[in-house]
């Protein structure tokens, strides 16, 4: 068996772990170079492939490569770019197998969520269809920890303990005050479509006065009158409330709260930000001083609170992948079994993309509790092992040494431009 | 010489570090019990004083007060309360006083800004001309910086160093997207006077096209055209934009950008939010694609990222108080001189509080470029040493293991209520 090439992308937001799951691979590859001769790393994802922009990670020192495992961030950028489906732009695909067929590309790894994982599905059907078939292997990267079978996604631990964290420190600072200045706090995260960050802030305290006292989670239609007089109670009974809410909480009928009423001077919609709608309608109200944070992509950039548990599995699926591939796996996804609760056991598994491409796996109803403003027993299960572990990156001089890379294209074998 | 009490009070905006410098008053009053028989706390500030509310803090265990030093927050509880003239509100100052004498407490540690210190040197000359002379000593803080002669105030080191990691954490997020996503990211950072917050985030680049790219200070009045000039400029040219605005930016007369426009659903200016307006901004004479980020509390009590050399210096602070009362001082606040840039080195002195109450040091000009976008070396240079090191606190399951106190209270000796 000849060694073939590899190409490695990264997909959609990213995180700061999804290069500690590049840095999976590269390692992993760079252990069996007579089976994966490089591995080249799409310049802004499976852009870089359509357009042949392709870095060659073999110009990169092992010690670069290594820090890429303490780095947020997409080192190799990613990209918000959906392949159409295969009636609608054969093209692309086809585009995307000349590229790989050019340059013997035999293993095609892509890092990220739902999308990620049907492009892959289709490029390993296409490319067997097309005479170079491609060993396609996912890589699940999601803060929103939406993907199906996989107990969680790198990625997610790591917001879910800036968020917690950042909730437990902020109350303090808001109880120490509430005397004599501002009463309630509201902080804004992730989440359009699953209250799943949201979640994770309520490991923040483990007693009824401890703060977040209210959580709003996009799964709970928002009920205003329930939700002001909780916030009334809670500064009554505890002197202060601290209020998480994520982006996407909403009304019965669907709309976003974040759309609801604020307007700029031109009249515009005011688009994001919830957090100022909900502290306003506390003020308009009810009448506390409020302060309102948004947490927006410090939360999924703050490598440096990183969960070391997180780290780990998002190294271990990078690995995991260039090892399913080499043992001739196709068409499927490292997944993170959970093992056990306590203490928290994990291992790695698999499974095909077919059964993870476009399905989305929601918070389940019974990790909210009954009132809809906080989390359960079993969601506090769930949750507590991902942000275990602390992982520190290097700092020089006060700062985080996170690392950049040379970025060396390989150099360009088709004569064909190919625009996206 | 008979052993006295002491009272200590925390006040105004509480800092990721003000507990630390408690734990250096308590400490080191430990050591010198046959002097300062027990310190009592005021809890919420000096309202525990006037309405005869103190902890007492020798019900808390070494363990608890040498944790005080990595939890964040006001543990004893600070107060927005400033108190009123001597002519305007005698009755006040004489309750203090009438409290201190009760509780036979001779020295007053009061750790605050401005205002603070304002109080404590009046306390100081009040208490001498009621044949009950208390030592007064101040101890600063402030995320703000803005003390005059001490070189910095504890607080801001560690709200400096979140500024400047988070700066940089955001932006390596935003630049791996850039190509198909969000273009302009926006951070509002605090500090309504004084742009050292601000200045703080230049520390996370340090050539051209590093972030952060633009930042506005509250010292240079705001330029539309400018601004959005430059803004373009780095889309062009860097592919992306981070901008880091301070909460006080402002137009050339004085109105606050926050409260230029932004309006809710029943037509209230909107408080608060100035990253939304410069975005919006962006958005609609750029059209570029924008996110904000709204740190607010999360910067001030992220003791999980504090700067190492702000929490030594929280404690010295403290400890020098205690130590310059025993020998004999009053009416003065310990301050942090430099004696060097590189290597950092300062060393405790002290000043008058005649000297530092009610005056406001400003961001230098000098440390502010010339285009007022940026920071110049002389700014670094004093900034750099702020934020060295790390001292992360423990951790028990992923969360940090902040302390909370007993607070038993001192029972009370007066039999006259007082309303605050």
């Amino acid at each position: 068996m000849t060694a073939m090439n590899a190409f490695y992308a990264q997909s959609g937001g990213v995180t700061a772990v999804i290069n500690a799951s590049a840095c999976g691979v590269i390692e992993t590859a760079r252990k069996h170079r007579n089976r994966i001769a490089n591995v080249y790393a799409g310049r802004n994802g499976i852009i870089g492939a359509l357009t042949e922009d392709m870095i060659d990670t073999s110009r990169e020192s092992a010690r670069t490569i290594a820090a890429l495992k303490h780095t947020p961030g997409g080192v190799f950028g990613s990209a918000r770019y959906k392949l159409k489906g295969l009636e609608e732009n054969r093209a692309e695909y086809e585009r995307l197998i000349d590229v790989f067929r050019a340059h013997n590309i035999g293993y095609f790894f892509y890092n990220g969520g739902n999308d990620s994982m049907d492009t892959a599905h289709k490029v390993s059907q296409l490319s067997k269809s097309m005479g170079f078939p491609v060993t396609c292997l996912g890589i699940p990267k999601t803060v929103d920890n939406d993907l199906p079978i996989t107990d969680n996604c790198p990625g997610f631990g790591s917001v879910a303990k800036y968020v917690a964290v950042s909730t437990r420190e902020a109350a303090l600072d808001v109880l120490s005050m509430a005397k004599t200045s501002t009463k309630v706090f509201v902080l804004e995260v992730m989440g359009r479509h699953a209250g799943w960050i949201a979640a994770a802030a309520g490991l923040a305290g483990t007693r009824a006065e401890d703060a977040p006292h209210i959580i709003l989670f996009p799964e709970i239609p928002f009920d205003e009158t329930a939700f002001l007089k909780r916030v009334d109670h809670c500064v009554k009974k505890y002197d202060y409330c601290v209020i998480v809410v994520s982006e996407g909480a909403q009304y019965a009928d669907g709309r976003f709260l974040a759309e609801a009423g604020t307007r700029d001077a031109f009249g515009h919609a005011q688009l994001g930000g919830v957090a100022p709608v909900v502290a306003n309608m506390i003020r308009d109200r009810l009448g506390y001083k409020y302060h309102y944070a948004v947490a927006d992509y410090l939360q999924r950039s703050a490598r440096h609170i990183a969960s070391a548990v997180d780290v780990q599995q998002a190294y271990a699926v990078g690995k995991a992948a260039v090892e399913f591939a080499l043992a001739g796996e196709s068409a499927v996804m490292p997944v993170i079994k959970r093992v056990s609760d306590r203490p928290y056991r994990w291992r790695i598994d698999k499974a095909p993309l077919a059964k993870i491409a476009n399905k989305e796996k929601k918070l389940p109803r019974r990790y909210i509790s009954k009132d809809g403003f906080s989390i359960t027993e079993a969601g506090r299960r769930y949750l507590a092992p991902l942000i275990r572990g602390e992982d520190y990156p290097p700092y020089i001089n006060g700062l985080p040494n996170y690392v950049s890379i040379k970025g060396v294209a390989v150099p360009k074998r088709l004569n064909r431009n190919f625009v996206v």
